[in-house]
This record gives structure tokens, sequence and C-alpha cells, in this order.
């Protein structure tokens, strides 16, 4: 059905889309690639949020060149939208355009919209195909797909820790346990999320910027704080920039007089305050993470927490993929990755599948996800 | 100066070698090939202690077809010896046959031979060279090496966790953390070794056979048991097979009577006991792998224990080679990997290098070595 030029065209679509990798949150990351007698006439991937979508920018990269589309091949890697969001929709831009084909690699998961945006090309007379490197679209969209299909952001929690799986030293100590390579890619990974979540244990104990340093971005996710009893201190290093990126801090309960008054310090420095309260009394997670995806539009959260929030996020079901780094020398005593309950029987284990083993310089990276997950 | 057609000879030799790596020990795992108009006339590798070395056994092989052996290439991975041993010495047996050219990858390690073998080929008037596929032919060999070039056995700790690097719940429960391919490659790294040794806590919590199963062998490894107080229990599974490989339990000392009536007990069912004891009165485990190399010229010494008995060999220095299974789950509470030292500073860590990362079903293989291990 694809020929090896398809493919060939639909993975530089794929290498557009990458480039939003850092930028397209909350919209998914599209890329798109347009040719006429065998050439690429423009190319274009999602730009920051009330900016273009690819094919838009595909487009207009073709009219700045005073070629014409009509004819042509449109690669995209998503199917395009066919409703008005924050842009006019791109199918009417497509249509207007006169391609001869469009071949799509993965529907839109957004079930309310999905197919309809094909349906509308296939009216106008353009032969559409749709399925062409499919995965790999959605491996790019993971966080959005989530947010789409299950209302819920995709959650990676990133672990740093010695071969004995310890984080740090009985002292606390732990920085650094990983070497420059690996903290670079943790980078890269914080740059792809809308939001780095955080407990308020690893802002007394760190003091951590939370900030993307080691990547070009121009944009800065979100930080959020799970914080029950509003202990961050208003001097901590993760509220000093709330202009770079919205930070929320979130707390249990805003009923007392005393929330109240902490409240209104962190808003004065421009945090944000939320409760959200389980039965315990506690921060209740599972809503939260709802809260983000519904409320919020966050597609991926990236955590970085120590073992205790680590521990709760695992319990409560939270995660759906670890990145864990692994430096090539052991601790001994030390704090260890999260606050699980213990086993008592080995078949009480909750697997996980490696999804990737690397070497980042000296240290190695796995990523894994839930063994049945589906998405 | 090397062709690749010697390089593809050589390559093939040493495959002949890795015939010999469940088989060989003491001796080094050496493979043969012999060369005569472009075609292979004659293949070989070590044999058992007391039979044939790899270029007798082919130069045999040759003889067995009715090829006269006269103007032949022979690639060997190892020089051959110059003195007699438990079987004449090979270039005896390799002048007698008259070969053109004799291509070796590596020298003899042994201080006191390296470089003489090829001296005699070279008197002889045979056009011999060395050093290709050197690392690989060395690679094979490294317990041959360190026996002699340090009087020591190349000494492999193998241990099996869970993420967190857990190697058993709170309850001891150890079967099993790792799959069965994961388990299978471990018997693979069983069979390669001299001896397997473990502590009397894993002796007496998991009562393991330490039999290699999972692969072919026609050789058993010797069995090492440390046991200060000689506590193994008669009935230990571990002991109940002396005849398929020799057993050896080493405690602190033998002077007391209570010492003397256990050792007879051990003896009568076919079980060694050696002492050793350090000032603390415990087994001086240095000293022991001292004596296992000199003594009982054992190269490879791979490591099963637990908790205890591997932390005093890590803190004693005594392990060059980290063999670490991953299983991808997390156990919480539970049995750490090693007793070592608790770091106050991250800067008094012992960096490892990370040699190989491979995935055995769902688990996740290391092979970690000393970071300026020059061996």
């Amino acid at each position: 059905m694809y020929t090896a030029v398809d493919h060939q065209f639909m993975s530089q679509a794929l290498a557009e889309a990458q480039n939003a990798l850092y930028l397209a949150n909350p919209n998914p990351r599209v890329g798109c690639i347009i040719i006429k007698d065998d050439e690429v006439i423009g190319r274009g991937y999602t730009q920051k949020v009330g900016g273009p979508h690819a094919e838009v920018q595909a487009l207009a990269d073709v009219k700045s060149k005073g070629i014409d589309p009509a004819g042509s091949t449109i690669y995209v890697t998503l199917e395009p939208c066919n409703h008005t969001g924050r842009t006019p929709p791109c199918v009417d831009a497509l249509i207007a355009a006169k391609p001869a084909r469009v071949i799509v690699a993965m529907l839109d998961p957004n079930p309310l919209v999905s197919g309809k945006g094909l349906e509308r090309l296939r009216a106008a007379g353009i032969d559409v195909r749709c399925g062409l490197l499919e995965s790999e679209s959605q491996e790019l969209n993971r966080g959005f797909i989530s947010r789409m299909t299950r209302s819920l952001p995709w959650v990676r929690m990133k672990i740093a820790a010695s071969l004995d799986g310890k984080t740090a030293l009985p002292n606390g100590q732990s920085q650094w346990i990983t070497g420059p390579l690996a903290r670079a890619d943790g980078h890269h990974w914080r740059a792809q999320a809308c939001a780095i979540l955080t407990g308020v244990g690893t802002v007394k104990e760190d003091d951590p910027t939370l900030n993307v340093r080691d990547v070009k971005t121009e944009r800065q996710p979100w930080k959020i704080i799970v914080d029950s009893k509003l202990e961050t201190p208003l001097t901590a290093k993760v509220l000093s920039n709330p202009k770079a990126s919205g930070i929320i801090l979130v707390c249990a309960s805003l009923d007392s007089v005393d929330a109240q008054e902490k409240r209104k310090a962190f808003e004065a420095i421009g945090v944000e305050v939320i409760a959200m309260a389980n039965t315990h009394g506690k921060v209740d997670l599972t809503k939260l993470f709802a809260y983000l995806a519904q409320e919020r539009h966050m597609n991926e959260i990236h955590i970085e927490a120590g073992f205790k929030l680590n521990g709760s996020l695992l319990r409560e079901d939270c995660v759906d993929e670890l990145l864990l780094y692994y430096a090539p020398f052991m601790v001994g005593d030390g704090i260890g990755m999260a606050n699980i309950s213990s086993l008592t029987a080995l078949d009480q284990r909750q697997d996980w599948q490696i999804m990737d083993h690397s070497l980042f310089g000296p240290d190695l990276r796995l990523l894994l996800r839930l063994d049945k997950k589906t998405i």
C-alpha cells in the first residue's frame, strides 16, 4: 500500500515533528512535508501554543517560495484538525491548497473528532491514507494521547541512583550521583514535559530550581510542588522565577486562616496555590493528575521527587513510565528509590517492561513502562 | 601486516577456543586452525585437563584425514607452549609438522615462558607473527592471565536484584527475582568458572546446589563455602555430590577439638576443610584467593553469595567484575546487594565501568569491571 518513498517522506515528516518536542505542549507534536514532482516544496511543525499547526506552517513555506501546492502529496504525522480551537481548522487550509494526496501517520486520538478530519478531506476528493509509521507518531504523542483517551497525563518518574538503588548518601548528599551526560539527558526529558512535579521534601532538602538548562528550549515547563501543609519556603529556588513558567503549590486544605495567609504570601510572589485533599488529609494525587489533564490541559508530567512522594505515587498507581539512571558504583546504606509497601511474596510484584537501555557516559539509563500498558 | 583472510581464519580459531570455555580450566582456552591451499585442513581446541592442547588436537585432525601439514599456515590463539607440563611441548609437535607460517593472537601470559615458544618456532625457520585479534583472545583468558600475572584468580561477583537493588524480600524470599533466561545465562557464567564460591549464610538460607544445570558441560566447577565456624549442615544440598566436583569448606580455625571433629565428619562425606584466619578471627579472603590461584591453580572464581559476604569481598577489594541482573520491578524494604561501608561523601565511591548491558527476557544484565583495572 505504501512505497519506500512514502516511508522516506513520512520519516522526514516525523523528523519535523521532533522539532516540536519541547515546543508544542499542550498541542500534539506534528510534522508535515509537502512533495511535488518528487521534491520537498514545504516543511512545517507545530509551533508554540496559539501559533500555526504543522500543515499550515508547511503550506506557508510552499507559498513563500511562490510554488502552487495544487496536485502535491502531503505527509502529515497526525490527522489534520477539523475544528476551530486557538487556530482555524487545518482541513480548510488543506482543501484550499488542492493536494492530490494526503498521507497521515495516525488518527487524532480525541474520540470526539477522530476520523472527521480525514472524512472532510475525502469528501473534497482528495486521496487520503492513514496509518503509515503510526506507532512512531504515537510514541511522540504519548502524553497527548493519554490526555485525550484517559483524561490523564502521561506520568514519568525520573530517578538517579547507584547500582544498589540508593538515590542519596545517609547524610542526604545526592549531587551528583550521575555524570554530566546523564544529567543533560535528564534535561531533555524535563524539556518535553508540560510540568515538572516534585515534593516539599525535595524542595527543602535539595533546593532545586527544576529549570530546563542543558538543552535549548523556548518554553520552560510548569513547576508543581506537592506540599500538603504549605511548608515550601518563600525563598526556595524553585519559586524564584514564576514568570518563566507557572508554578503551582498543591496543598491538602486551604480552610484554616493560617493556610489562607500562606496562600496570600505565595500569590504575592506569583505562585498559584490549590487544595486537593484525600480522606487521609494528604494531597489526593489521583485527583491532582485528573485535574492537571482536564482543567490545565497537561499532557506529560515529569516527576523528580524523593523517597516519600515517589512511594506515594507508585502505591497510588499514578506512574506510567520510569526513567532510571544508574551510576556505576555502590553506596551501601543510603536513601532508597521509593517508599513502596514491602512485598511479602514475589508474586505481588508489579512488573515493568524495559523499553530502552542506553549508556550516557559512564551511566546507564533505563526506560520502563508498565507491562500491560496499552497506550 | 595481516590480511582480511588472516582475520577471518583467526576468528575461526577464536571460535574453536570458545568451545573450550567450560572445559579447559585450569588451562587457557585456546583454538587452532590449520590452512593449506586456502582450505581449513584441521581444527582443534584445548581439551579437558591432561588431554591434548589445541595445536596437537588440530594436527591430529589433519593427520586423521591423511593430509601432510608441511607448508601450511597455522592460526593459534595463544602462544604454543615450550615446556613439558601434563603434556609434551606443543612447539615440538608444530616444528615436526613443518608449517610455513604460524600466526598467534597473544603471547603466553606466564612471565617465565612468554615469548619462548615463538623463539623456538622462529629458530626452526618458521615465519611467526603475533598480535592478531590479541584482545579477543585475552578476553577469553582473563582468568588464566590473572593467575599468571597477579598470582590471583579473576573474581566475578554475580548478584540478581530488583530495580531498587534488593536481592530478597524482608522475609528472605529470593527465588526467583529474575526470569528463566537470566538464570540460564547465570549458569553459562557458572560453567566457565574454576569454582563457585558462596557463604554459609546463603547455604543456610537458600540451600542452593550451586551446580551448573542450564547449559551443557562435561565439567562441574569446584564449590567453595566460606564458613568461619563450620556451621554448614552436613545435609546441605551443596555438599550432596562431592564426586561431581571438589568441595572446599573454608573456616577460620581448626585448632579446637570441636573443629577437628567437624572436619572429620565433613571429610567422611568427601568434603575438604581448610583454615585461613585473619587477625579478626574471620576467614582471610585475600589470602584465600591467593591460595586458590597459587596452590589450587584456579583461574576464575564465580561468587554467588549474600549481603554479608558480598560486603566483605567488596570491602576487602577482592572483586574484579560485577555481573548484575536487574529484574524490572521494585521491592521496597528488603535485603540489599552488599554490606559495604557507608559513604560519607560521594567522592569516596569506587567507580566501576559498564562493559556490557543486555536484556535476557524481561531482565537486564550488566557486566562491570573496576574502572582502572588493567588486566
